[in-house]
């Protein structure tokens, strides 16, 4: 695979210098244009060490016009990038539409470092690099652009870059880490070639580049880097193609939501009981999650009306304030928009120890945006697997993910919207959106029975809350959250207590 | 001081609907026109412990909108909080223009802690008030309302509410960190009366609430923000009043600018030789800073083409990239526009051990937008303080400031806009605007002067950078930087080798 990158190409002074004038030329028309085009480009530098990484990022700010390109280095985790999922910390980094991010270091420098010194196995470094190419993939479909480079240098060619920067009285560049990683070149370059094989797809290829002349390596690079950004210009974004059709199914429209039992009921005098019963429950809970340092992420959808707002805050009444917080879902801002979809709710995803409820969620693109059209047929069919992967990352850091679908009948909700206009605190609740929302409540099933088929899990299960007795979901909800964290945990629950006997 | 919220007062569980179903109704519509109006409101919840900071929080997310609303914690910090200046988490948790942040527990929270605590001394503890009102000042004429609202209980009363909470099956609600507060009572409430007092000001007034009624204490609150922004919407923000005009000087016009040694140049020999010396310092020094764990903002201002760019460039090839970030100022992003216009700075402010290289920075407040007439004359010229204000609390941190004025003739910007029109990949950084900001030099060259009065100090000092020679500017540049880090971390510095000797 690097023999290619070890034909000792090089390019003299003076041919460098009339590339260059051309190349920073184009280079920078074609940040002109990707910016007007809102194309996100996303530049992977990787490679041996030694290889130049450094000087290359600075040979490009030195091309590219720096307002609107942003270097990001990943190297030492901060405690607040430790403390959530690993993926956290990319997604943080990515560069909005319009803009190049220009990675040092990325989503493949800790598995392969770890999988040279052996600290993870194939299969686990497997298993990080089709994460990889998914994240990779799903970010390509929304439109953004990656250019992954990685910089070879022999390993004889490396022992002399140290030797010659040594030489020439730039002791310096050698920095501290890399020497450490030079005695491991052979481990290190077979946990990379492993990395390139897994993840060098169409539609984010790695591009091979021989670093050890550097006039060749930056010119390479750059019209890499170029041919890339014309390239994604003149044709647009691979489309991902749309699931075939659902077909009809024989019978009756039948969804999950119609097997939800909306009869149950709670007495007031139970229902203060038990809810009084469960926050306590929750309260204690939240601070043994917290002592664990074992995250929660708790998602709220549900029909115009059907609850959510209450039930959330019998939680909040629960849960201690310093452990939590409630993110409610409202119109994006420009910094969230110029981002994959996912990104506003990556933002705030809780570190260890704390939870965050979602009023409203990331569930928007399969409910919401199907329903009315804001997002395509292709886009909100693929959100599916694009939202289990991200669950799936949450999870796998330890958080623990619930999700409550607040359900009522139609002649419910029309009870609800009606009182809601009649009750002046209330009425801002209720707008033209919601009345025309509710006409197209066949189809809002539909799209919850999808959505449910998809993304219910065994460790990420919906929770379908019967809605109709607000007592009897609320006390659901408290009661339901305790349990899965009391299972995630190992920690014991406390039955209700048996209410005071009557005097006879 | 305390006295008059130990009255006792309480409202009736009846009369509390009463009152709640006028005053939610009353309070979304406020919060629709503060919406309406870009009013950010800051809702400062403290108090005693156990008066019910956390009860109260949930009732105001109950009345009003969630969406709009945020609560903040401040409670442990991280270590991406406490690599920073102290206000950085601060800054962070401000509500953007048009909503209301609820803060619980602020940057009085430590302070009076630690102060009960005997842990700060008086002067310390009053050192950190005033700094305190300078804040809310500076956010205040900014057209933020802060509300400011103290939850008080009386010793005994605050004993009995733990009791009782305890009785009624809710002991839950005692936090484990409360308790420890209950036994320093006394220091307590003296550390927090000189803290009002200290910072009970016309501008961000402080209102003491009698918390032993709960349903008193929310509804007090609930009225008092009510009031607070209905007062704010009838009558716009106290505008800072504007100093006096400068009084025009007797003779020439003459500025710190006119001092400057146009002439001083280097020749090619002993600029590569002193270029790299002083890199290769630079990158020990960068490196000697991360372990000493102290933090270094660079600001890069001067004239358009005056090789800013140049000179950053020179410091990013001895610094480290993974130990430093150059942010590009460039339009603000709506969430920026949304804050007080020193928030998009303090977002990258670096963390220890870390360097933020600014092209271009918050003294464009005194620069182009006094210019040019995009800040009123009152804005900038508070502006000065505001920048004082905030490097002193970067340099309290332990952080090193510098800023660098690169300064050129007309003569030479002239040269230099007519190369760069001729040079195909310099084209793009030379607009029209450059030729109508050359028009104003006098303007400039005075509003660099009055900035250098102002804000020059021994600690963070403007060097005025010769820049006619570029190579001159750039060893400076470099040059200073070391010696500045050199000086600040108690290192040797080298000095620059003597050139080979000819052979005779």
């Amino acid at each position: 695979m690097f023999e290619t990158a070890e034909l000792g190409r090089s390019v003299s002074k003076k041919a460098f210098e009339e590339a260059e004038a051309t190349l920073r030329t184009d280079l920078l028309q074609a940040q002109r244009e990707a910016r007007a085009a809102g194309l996100p480009v996303v530049l992977v530098v990787s490679g041996v060490e030694g290889a130049g990484k450094g000087d290359l990022v600075r040979q490009l700010g030195k091309w590219l016009d720096s307002r609107g390109m942003q270097v990001q280095v990943f190297w030492d985790a901060t405690d607040e990038e430790q403390q959530r999922p690993w993926w956290w910390r990319f997604w943080r980094a990515l560069p909005p539409r319009g803009e190049i991010g220009v990675l040092f270091g990325s989503w493949y420098t800790e598995p392969i470092v770890e999988h040279a010194y052996n600290r993870i196995d194939v299969r686990r470094f497997e298993a990080a690099m089709h994460q990889v190419k998914a994240f990779e993939r799903m970010l390509t479909v929304d439109g953004a652009l990656f250019v992954k480079v990685w910089l070879h240098l022999g390993k004889s060619a490396q022992r002399e870059r140290w030797q010659a920067d040594e030489a020439s009285g730039r002791p310096w560049k050698v920095s501290p880490i890399a020497e450490e990683y030079g005695e491991h070149y052979d481990a290190f370059l077979r946990a990379s070639e492993r990395a390139i094989r897994l993840t060098d797809t169409g539609l984010a290829p790695w591009h091979i580049v021989d670093a050890e002349n550097s006039r060749f390596r930056d010119l390479t690079v750059g019209r890499t880097l170029l041919a890339a950004i014309r390239a994604r210009l003149a044709e647009p974004a691979p489309a991902s193609p749309a699931p075939p059709p659902s077909v009809e199914l024989p019978g009756e429209p039948v969804t999950v939501l119609s097997r939800v039992d909306l009869d149950q009921q709670l007495s007031k005098t139970a229902y203060r009981r038990q809810l009084a019963h469960w926050q306590q429950q929750l309260n204690r809970l939240g601070w043994a999650a917290h002592r664990a340092q074992r995250s929660l992420v708790a998602v709220f959808e549900g029909w115009d009306a059907g609850g959510k707002g209450g039930a959330i805050r019998r939680l909040t009444e629960g849960l201690d304030p310093r452990l939590m917080q409630v993110i409610s879902i409202a119109a994006p801002t420009d910094e969230e928009v110029a981002q994959h979809y996912l990104w506003r709710f990556w933002r705030h995803v809780p570190r260890d120890g704390r939870v965050t409820i979602y009023d409203r969620s990331w569930y928007g693109r399969v409910l919401v945006e199907r329903v009315e059209g804001f997002a395509t047929r292709a886009e909100w069919s693929r959100a599916y697997h694009e939202i289990n992967a991200f669950e799936g990352q949450l999870m796998a850091h330890g958080t623990v993910v619930i999700k409550f679908w607040l359900h009522i009948s139609p002649e419910e909700q029309l009870a609800r919207f009606t009182e809601r206009e009649k009750t002046p605190w209330k009425k801002h609740k209720i707008t033209d959106e919601d009345w025309r929302n509710r006409e197209q409540w066949p189809a809002y099933a539909q799209a919850v029975n999808d959505m449910v088929q998809h993304t219910s899990t065994s460790e990420a299960p919906w929770v379908l809350v019967p809605g109709n007795d607000k007592r009897f979901a609320r006390v659901m909800v408290v009661r339901t959250l305790c349990e899965r964290l009391a299972e995630a945990l190992g920690e014991e629950l406390e039955p209700v207590p048996e209410p005071p006997q009557r005097r006879q």
